[in-house]
């Protein structure tokens, strides 16, 4: 069969850093491998849709790369021990299985099931609907990459949150904004890329952990990308929503405010302007001829200098509802950013907090918007720091859609140069408790829908990705892209079943890989707070490309964001009684114990109080003696991950070895970097020594 | 005369802003403009170089210009009453002249003088040569102009310093390295521009203050640049050449070292080997066949990333004088720039000192260089900061020749949005005693050559002009590059008095411009200097671009830039007892000075020294109080720029008035900044309240 061959063929001639958890690998233990074959070697895909070609495809290099079987063809239905469909397709109780099963799960969820029917052993991969059948489908293979016993399954899952997004922030030059993994795969030289096997490959990467839209282009969109929603390049981008759609996603696109004016040679793009709603009407019907299923508009309104609704004295709700009433017809959607706030702010003014700024603006918009309507909140009310305390939006909209953001990029977080595995931070998100609708409101219930009954709501994040040969730059980093999809599967997984999964796909079984792997990943973000910049005050680091210590670099900016640090303390008073105030926006709950300089965690210290050097930590450490004690111990913890990583030589591809080790190094020198300057910062500042006598500059 | 007509009609088409001190405005006092037609009506120019071709044109241009005059055009010689010529074309003693006068001159000097032969009056201005002829037109100029009497002249005039070089810092793509008046006017898209036009403008202003020689592009010579002495662009800078030699100034290029591998096809730039030597001869051959009096070449080399002959373990020597053998039959010399330092250097380490590296580097080779080398020193020993102290280099190579390097663009001052008028901060560069060979051994007497009796030597500069209409970007920098030429010219000439030409010829007689305008020039260092880093700490500018304050932006960088201000105090230690030991390449009375906390100058005192915020200094103030005070003060002068240029609304054109006025209100925001973050920084880390209880943040 030539198109089975010429699937495996391309699949064989990849490097596993660009396979990243898809490597189907031959499996290692004989009996799982004999096993597997019995079960495997006669599959069924039971539909015609384009995502189940998608299945058979898949299927097919799968079972050929784990068994290096030579001969993967399906079999016919009645021969086949792995059956894979739908419940509108297949008689379910023909398999013992109860229709009722279904009405428990969405219609993305599937059942796994182990059948005997006397003669022999078969699985069934069903889904609720096609989409079903494609995630339980990369379901049943990750067992197999783990080498579990597939003879008595009985799985029943489907996705928690119903928008599973990801954001590119691609340029149409090839450029990508905060992207560290080379240039875009979408674009080149103003141009859609012809290179639409790398969009498939990623595509089946994004689909593979659940991942159901996504929105290709930046969301601040420049001059030639406004063009995007015209003929000029429509046809382009369909053939594209064309791959995405094969694998269950939904294409989006950022959009330009003024397209109006820019495209339309409209005087105006107010959005209560009739001629104005007209025009995004008839655009959107355009769209929706080419793309029928549309996924909508992203857009970043209003905000570091990009048009908004603000130009004409509209708020963000007549901007944001402008479009929806164009998209609605179409089923469309518009995700509208919350990043808003003022970034020409005097950093003389010590009233005005930026922290503030998204509650300010959306807060009292609250059941303003359409139905169709989503806001996207970033997790913290700053921008993607180390750590951040919840945004005080979540909760707060109680009657509009809500997409929580995160940034799998690590723009400030050590720009997949250092290692730092997310997942753990954006768990402490989702398990974050705001007291919304008293105990038990975490953001995870929040986003999922079922706290304020959301029409639309999920899980958005920055993709990481890029046209380097490993996606990611760092290889370690294709951990967060692939944690990101399972976490919002799921968000009850722990980020160490996560990190585990994904150590087990990307490097095999071998326990001692596996163990000292995880024990990297788990540990990492806390090293990169280590000696950066703990206690929860963030910034410290270079302006524009944010890469590197410069602990004054933003204190005297335009930005909002500043530390505040004199020669007794540091920190920012945002408390009630003589700070900005901030604390306020929390649930009283949360805002009680932010408040108060001794109920607030050590962790957010800085975020909430401005102290004295001198302060003690419920360590029992003073601020400054821990700045200096998590400096220096962020650095040697970077030289174990180093250690630990090269006790794996041998044990893996020599790429993907050298590519890390190669990381570890430029992490190492950025670590040291962090830990003289900021050690020497503050001891130039406070006067105090460290009480171990280390080398401070 | 149509080409007269041409001539006039293009001038009289340009706008002030364009024709700088060129403006040849009408003569104002009736009276003298009776006298200069009577005199300049029949001039008559004796000679027929190229030369003496412009010279024709800028009188015929001036003359029409000043007064209207219908027709102005050559005369015979007997008719004249104005006659240029020099001592080699006419019979001296025909004028009463005696012609061992010239003997007193060099070859680029001139005299003017007055002549009666009892029926009328007549001027003759008689060159060394036609360069002397030149220089005393354009000298000549400038005293009608100033409305001068001309009838009883006798000035006898010529330059001090051999070498009067401008550098301009363009790259072939347009842009200009630390430009701030635009593009480059030599060079566009890669290419030599088509618009001689305006090289010939520049020509003729460099020309009237005595300029006399021009490197074209930047030192710094990329990829496309190297090519410049290949055939791809030699034959355009040929033509280049030939429009400046016809206004006196030789035209230098700058190279790259690694030419012999990146033309040449060599495997080595060795300045030793056999090959490369040969390689340059040759290439200097091709040169001087189309550019027969091309001046040399100038050379950064192993110098901020620039190759050089430290890759061959060689010295500065070596590298200088492989050039200079190629160079040496026809006349051509090699400008070596000093500009060497460590710039990778780790902020931790204390011992390395930036100010220590020119002499280090350079003063071991001294007698080393062959004649036709000329080293170029920038001023201080660090890099055009407000204040440094003068580079201990002048006075220490006594068998080496010497170019003093100074910068007209101001990078670090303001870029030309802030005033800041550079005469006198050259002035006592000039003066600056170095007591090389005991008291009296001044600067200039060093750079004229005539302390150490030097073949060759002079002064250089880093140009201030691109192609902004008033070439300048801010009007009034049309007076640091004015000034430039008059102060090398003679460097025994006031600031006050070139500034006082330069604002008559550039703004006319009017006595409250004059006076307003030059007060606003002579302040104008000083107020800079106040708002900005005052005794002598320099740096805490914004990194890379170099405008506007940071104080921290340049202390952990691998610059060598450093304040070490803590909490107790600032200043770097470069004493001989206790510090970097950088006072020991001074002789002996300026190192006893500079060494001593009690001695060494208020301006200079952080530069030398690391003292607490509470050190008192000669004015009785402590470093801090004189921190906020000079602070607070530099924005109230800034704003009285602003009132003495406001007052001078319809006393000039029109455009001129607002492009400064434009300027100052930059200014003065810029002013602010620095003064609320320098004094913020000091006061959060010294604690220290400001005696006046003014507003610090």
């Amino acid at each position: 069969m030539t198109v089975t061959n010429e699937l495996v063929s391309t699949y064989f001639k990849q490097t596993p850093a660009y396979k990243c958890w898809l490597n189907y690998d031959l499996i290692a233990k004989n009996d799982r491998l004999e096993e597997y074959k019995e079960i495997c070697g006669d599959f069924n895909v039971l539909g015609d849709t384009l995502i189940y070609k998608s299945i058979k495809e898949e299927l097919t290099v799968a079972l050929h790369s784990m068994s290096h079987k030579e001969e993967v063809a399906e079999s016919t239905f009645e021969d086949a021990t792995l059956i894979i469909s739908d419940s509108e397709r297949v008689n379910l109780e023909d398999y013992g299985v109860e229709p009722s099963l279904f009405s428990s799960i969405n219609e993305e969820g599937f059942l796994i099931k182990s059948f005997h029917n006397g003669e022999r052993n078969t699985v069934l991969i069903i889904g609720k609907t096609d989409k079903g059948s494609l995630y339980g489908t990369y379901h049943f293979l990750r067992l197999l990459q783990g080498n579990e016993s597939i003879e008595a399954l009985h799985i029943l899952n489907s996705p928690k949150n119903r928008v599973r997004m990801m954001n590119q922030w691609d340029n149409v030059d090839g450029s990508i904004e905060r992207g560290y993994s080379g240039q875009s795969i979408f674009f080149e030289n103003d141009q859609i890329t012809s290179n639409l096997d790398r969009v498939k490959d990623y595509a089946r990467l994004l689909a593979s952990v659940g991942v159901n839209a996504i929105s290709i282009n930046n969301v601040n969109v420049w001059k030639v990308e406004t063009h995007f929603i015209t003929n000029r390049f429509i046809n382009e981008i369909a053939d594209i929503a064309g791959i995405f759609r094969a694998y269950g996603l939904k294409l989006f696109l950022s959009i330009n405010f003024a397209s109006p004016i820019e495209l339309g040679d409209l005087q105006t793009a107010d959005p209560l302007d009739k001629e104005v709603k007209n025009w995004w009407k008839e655009k959107a019907a355009e769209i929706y001829k080419v793309i029928p299923d549309f996924g909508g508009f992203v857009v970043k309104a209003d905000s570091e200098h990009r048009p908004g609704p603000f130009s004409y004295d509209r708020n963000h709700a007549d901007g944001a509802n402008l479009l929806a009433e164009a998209l609605e017809s179409f089923g469309g959607i518009v995700v509208w950013r919350c990043f808003v706030y003022n970034c020409m702010q005097d950093w003389r003014d010590r009233k005005t907090d930026r922290a503030k700024a998204a509650y300010e603006n959306f807060k009292p918009l609250d059941g303003k918007f359409h139905s169709n309507v989503i806001l996207q909140v970033k997790n913290g009310p700053m921008d993607f720091q180390v750590r951040e305390p919840v945004s005080p939006l979540f909760g707060a909209l109680q009657q509009t859609n809500q997409v929580l953001e995160f940034q799998i990029a690590q723009e400030y977080l050590g720009q997949q140069k250092d290692l730092c595995f997310l997942v753990p931070m954006w768990k402490e998100v989702l398990d974050f408790d705001t007291y919304a609708k008293g105990e038990g409101s975490t953001v995870k219930k929040i986003v999922d829908g079922s706290l304020y009954d959301y029409q639309i709501s999920g899980i958005a994040a920055v993709s990481n990705i890029g046209n380097d040969e490993n996606w990611t730059g760092n290889t370690l980093a294709q951990a967060n892209l692939y944690g990101y999809g399972r976490l919002i599967w799921d968000p009850d997984l722990t980020a160490d079943e996560i990190a585990k999964e994904w150590v087990s796909l990307t490097f095999g079984n071998d326990d001692n890989v596996q163990e000292q792997v995880l024990s990297m990943l788990m540990d990492s973000w806390g090293i990169y707070e280590n000696y950066t910049t703990p206690l929860g005050i963030g910034w410290m680091i270079n302006p524009h490309h944010h890469y590197g210590p410069n602990v004054d670099g933003y204190e005297y900016s335009r930005w909002g964001t500043y530390h505040f640090a004199d020669r007794d303390g540091l920190g920012v008073d945002r408390t009630i009684e003589t700070g900005t105030g901030y604390t306020a926006q929390y649930f009283k709950e949360n805002q009680e114990i932010y408040n108060s300089l001794s109920d607030c965690p050590d962790e957010f210290l800085l975020f909430f109080h401005h102290v004295p050097y001198t302060h003690v930590l419920k360590s029992g450490e003073t601020v400054i003696q821990h700045y200096y004690n998590s400096h220096f111990k962020g650095v040697e913890q970077v030289k174990s991950l180093i250690e630990k990583w090269t006790s794996l030589e041998g044990k893996m591809e020599k790429q993907q070895f050298e590519n890390v080790l190669n990381r570890l190094d430029m992490q190492l020198t950025n670590a040291k970097e962090w830990r003289d300057q900021v050690n020497t910062y503050f001891y130039r500042k406070s006067g105090i020594e460290d009480e171990k006598g280390r080398k401070i500059y």
